[in-house]
């Protein structure tokens, strides 16, 4: 038997060539395997399409009875865009099913396990874990809280700064950490920023990385609907455009609100609360559009709103080798914290050096821990091997 | 023959061993090999002290008659503290050297080499040069410029602070980069603080490393000499106690500077310019007392005040995963730059982790360059191997 783990590794590797596509559905890939050859590959390539265990036993040319199946995430037992995965597999005559995790989804979470035990099929749960809860956390978040997964993307000087006191921020880290910043946007459904960032800086907030452009959600938090209606972000994709407003802010500005949605642009208002706008009631309509990883791209109150919310889930600090010192303008804004210990700490931190600059990568919320749980749990309801 | 880039990083490393214990003199390291077979190593030990050639030569207990000898650095032609290696080396019947560098000091530069050449040496110059420079940019800096090569040691969160806005620090960083530190400390010879970080933190500025306590000088920059007489500095080698203040701030305190000197504390008065106490003046008074590697522990201004007068030579900043947020107190204090271009940048900028915490080191100023092109116009004067 070829090593499950490294098979697995392999399906996870192919979940992630969905990451952007899926919307509020998990990433997820799939292999057939017979006698340690790969007859199918598979990944869940968009919100509502095929699941990635049908994809692989579609991709397979020859005869699959008696084969093996690699999935990274438990196979769906309910009716969802698509009839449960489980059938489709028990009828295929594959005989075992090899499963990175469980399924955090209550609808789920073991049903799809148990029909395909009792159906005859043995079931083996629980290979590369980490990696695979780590490719879901977003989904596991939108299980757990009915939120967006959000990322803050900063990029600074060592110590700390994100523009000198004029306002100058160009250019802080180097073309490589740009481009990177490019590929966390083509990962994401949505970029998010503050309207003092799109006067700042008057961003595209499109995604241009590796000669692909993409269009994930433009989102703009602007209480008074104040922002130009020359701006960048509206020159393409307008109907892409999301503007969160004050609830008295298209009454105040009914011409400009007119003009942007007549371009197709979509302004929504939220209530407010003692950081701006209400992060949680914007959350909201994000998950009622199917916007589930945010990338939030400033400025430093925009990340200091979503930290003192606690809806800030991870943090890519690109950070390069430059002294910019105390005028500068800094990358957080007010926190509030009186003790070191009240601090803000990123776990599982990690370091990578980029041509230039240094990208750090922590998390402040941890949601895989939920479904490694549910799998170890489950991992003895199934076949002995 | 051995591999004399090899021979020369084991020399490397021996040199390192002399780091913190040789004042303005360089840090050296040799040996003597025969057949392949170390005879003998040696390294600078203190200020004034043998040179490595002869601790090496004086380290063999075999004939060493026809052996080669290795020395990150040009051995010396001229009386110093210590009559000249080179008279040594050609008696002791060692007929090869291979040298690291060329000896950035005018009064050697070459001279070594010629005579070791014209007492019918052979002479080959140039291995692993970039570590045997590396080793000694601070005496190259010393030879220069006349000034101290100070190093810059930051403690902040990964949003450049280094407290919270009621002046919490402890601790940003953990036990390890503390520990570090301390290393830091102990290859110095003196640790550089401003006033307001003696209030502060009140520190003892000692180095307790790998269970050796060490006593680099305490140097303390308090322009109105009212630091506290209680302050932790004084309690232990207090005669390693170094004071700058103003010119006039003696006089004012008559009774506190009387005491104080009574104790072994050595008070300075300098002239003060527009960022406090003049550091031209200061670093003057620190080579005239043998100082040559100062480690600036703060604060935020004294940081500043040695980057706006060019003075400040490397960085460490440990760097933790913590987000303290605007209101806490920089790492960097005011530079007066407006556009990004202007910012200061740190070269050959490394990151290591650390437990917890993570270790930038880069450079302002290069003084490895000039002995590198020294080093490069002897080579073709040299025997051809």
């Amino acid at each position: 038997m070829s090593d499950p783990h490294n098979m697995m590794l392999e399906c996870v590797n192919l979940a992630l060539a969905g990451k952007g596509y899926t919307g509020t559905n998990p990433v997820v890939g799939a292999m057939v395997v017979k006698n340690g050859e790969i007859l199918g590959r598979g990944f869940h390539k968009s919100f509502g399409g095929a699941h990635a265990e049908i994809e692989a036993i579609n991709n397979c040319s020859q005869e699959i009875n008696g084969a093996d199946l690699y999935v990274t995430l438990e196979p769906c037992s309910h009716y969802g865009k698509t009839p449960p995965c489980v059938e489709t597999i028990v009828k295929s005559g594959i005989s075992r099913v090899f499963i990175g995790v469980v399924d955090p989804n209550p609808l789920n979470a073991g049903n799809g396990i148990n029909y395909l035990l009792n159906n005859g099929i043995e079931v083996y749960v629980g290979f590369a874990e980490q990696a695979c809860a780590e490719i879901i956390e977003d989904f596991a978040k939108y299980i757990l809280k009915g939120q967006p997964f959000y990322s803050l993307k900063i990029a600074q000087s060592l110590d700390g700064k994100i523009a000198t006191y004029t306002g100058a921020s160009k250019w802080i880290t180097d073309e490589t950490s740009r481009q990177y910043g490019h590929y966390f946007r083509s990962i994401s459904d949505g970029i998010l920023v503050g309207k003092g960032t799109v006067d700042a800086d008057n961003p595209m907030l499109s995604s241009r990385f590796m000669g692909i452009m993409r269009y994930p959600y433009k989102i703009i938090l602007d209480s008074s609907l104040s922002i130009s209606e020359g701006s960048a972000v509206f020159e393409e994709k307008p109907e892409r455009c999301i503007i969160f407003v004050s609830n008295s802010a298209i009454g105040k500005n009914k011409n400009k609100a007119d003009n942007l949605m007549s371009k197709g642009v979509d302004i929504v208002p939220v209530n407010s609360d003692e950081y701006g706008l209400n992060l949680h009631d914007i959350s909201s309509v994000l998950i009622g559009k199917n916007i589930l990883n945010v990338l939030v791209e400033g400025g430093r109150k925009i990340y200091a709103s979503f930290i003192n919310n606690k809806l800030a889930d991870k943090c890519y600090f690109f950070t390069s080798g430059k002294i910019i010192g105390e005028e500068g303008v800094d990358s957080i804004g007010k926190l509030g914290i009186d003790n070191i210990e009240e601090s803000v700490k990123l776990e599982e931190l990690t370091v990578q050096k980029l041509k230039n600059d240094f990208l750090f990568n922590g998390k402040i919320n941890d949601y895989t821990e939920h479904i490694l749980k549910l799998t170890e749990e489950l991992r003895n309801r199934c076949s002995q091997g």
